[in-house]
């Protein structure tokens, strides 16, 4: 890519700007890499947020001239009637098409643990989506197909050529998938070791005594669990194929790697403050 | 606790009811072992919702009739800013005092693979807490010295003790914590195997040749990393200390158990439809 989103008043950095980027590439690979995504918007009826959790990741179908976030959901739930309603009404050509919607992801890499409680972090990747959802059609539609593919393949690579496609078309109208189009998007890293303050560093009793590091932490994948329904046909497939053999073992190396590398990497720039808290 | 929160029109399951709960001991163990919640409320001055990362904690003080979701927060930060001048938004006493906010907490636990992609699934405990949010004062009180220790030993049990307290007045200043009176909350668990049509099972083309199964997952904690900054008083502490240690082998251990074991385990209840798409 090497593109960046648009800084708008409601995505602008408040803290820690030198922790904040809105270079596409980075967002969009919290977000592609993140296996939960929250998903935010008004309902007129709810005094509160709706909250959903919801898979997605970003591409570009076709002939698009950017890419998308593409979000599956399921077609009777709250968040596809507001959507659909959102999307019929075009009455202003100034006013955005869709439901305005923010998209959350968030990747815990380190827990930082410094000498005093309001000195402590998290080292962190966490990037925030806003933009005006609509839902793609729920028949054979090339780029709802291509969506579908897109997110399975996401959670398990090359996974959908190993189950058993097309989808039918029970599937194809109980499954919908959400095209947002990005207004604006922002990512937020923090890596790197406890920072204390300089009044506690210098003082025997308190550096001298207290621990501070960092514990890394990454999503770990354990043994796949072959699960053969006793009605399967054949008895099932009871050996675990290569294509999810090779996800287990690549995410569990990566994961780890950029977590304990993060635990002493540096900061791109200077910090805002010593020992100033995140937020 | 033993107790519920009450369903009203904006917590009531729309889907898979069989996977819903409003127990509130359910609840309040998934928002407190989830490292970040995602914390949405809406802004006049923006057009999308906010939603921010945060850590937060649920708990009951002192003579407090019911628990609270206390959160961890800056104060320059708009979310203070919003809730701030909500707070003093109360010149209806019917109106609930506060800002409303939605609080989500999402664990995955497993990736379930079915015969077709429509049928996957994760296994996963899913929080949300609808409340009205207050800031508690950031002076030298009680709850909120009390807050400050609760979600520092959250993080890690037994930090608060091990690190230099109590605040220094900037530290107080700095930091303030937001009290969320809650209106209600639920939560979603889905544990088991992967579950596929009959159709695809009873298909020797389709039951076997794929296979089906679930992919545990899990946070799991790294080897500490000690980060002695070199202007360190006595060259800092060099040893990981016993609270960290404990901390780091009795997650592991937890984690791993709750998630191999949800690959296998039988839901409560009848499901919906089978087959069907999660939401």
């Amino acid at each position: 890519m090497g593109e960046a989103y648009a800084q708008e008043s409601y995505s602008k950095f408040n803290r820690h700007k030198e922790r904040g980027t809105y270079d596409a590439e980075t967002i969009h690979n919290i977000i592609n890499t993140t296996s939960v995504l929250h998903v935010s918007f008004t309902d007129p009826a709810s005094p509160f947020p709706v909250v959903l959790p919801m898979i997605g990741q970003v591409g570009q179908y076709a002939e698009d001239t950017e890419p998308h976030l593409y979000l599956h959901g399921y077609v009777s739930s709250r968040i596809m009637k507001v959507t659909s309603s959102s999307s019929n009404n075009d009455n202003s050509e100034d006013e955005p098409q869709g439901l305005p919607m923010t998209v959350a992801a968030t990747k815990v890499d380190g827990f930082v643990l410094a000498l005093s409680p309001f000195s402590h972090s998290y080292n962190y990747r966490s990037a925030l989506v806003f933009g005006h959802a609509t839902l793609l059609p729920s028949s054979d539609d090339p780029e709802t197909l291509w969506a579908m593919e897109l997110i399975t393949d996401s959670v398990v690579p090359e996974r959908w050529q190993h189950t058993r496609v097309p989808p039918t078309p029970s599937e194809l109208t109980s499954t919908r998938i959400i095209k947002l189009r990005i207004a604006s998007a922002t990512a937020k890293v923090r890596v790197g070791p406890a920072s204390s303050e300089r009044r506690d560093l210098k003082d025997p009793d308190v550096a001298g005594k207290i621990w501070q590091g960092v514990v890394p932490v990454w999503e770990h994948f354990g043994e796949p669990v072959t699960t053969i329904e006793a009605k399967a046909a054949g008895g099932g497939v009871a050996v675990v194929p290569e294509h999810v053999r090779r996800f287990v073992e690549a995410e569990n190396a990566n994961a780890e790697e950029y977590a304990v590398g993060a635990a002493t990497a540096t900061e791109k720039q200077g910090k805002e403050e010593e020992g100033e808290e995140e937020d």
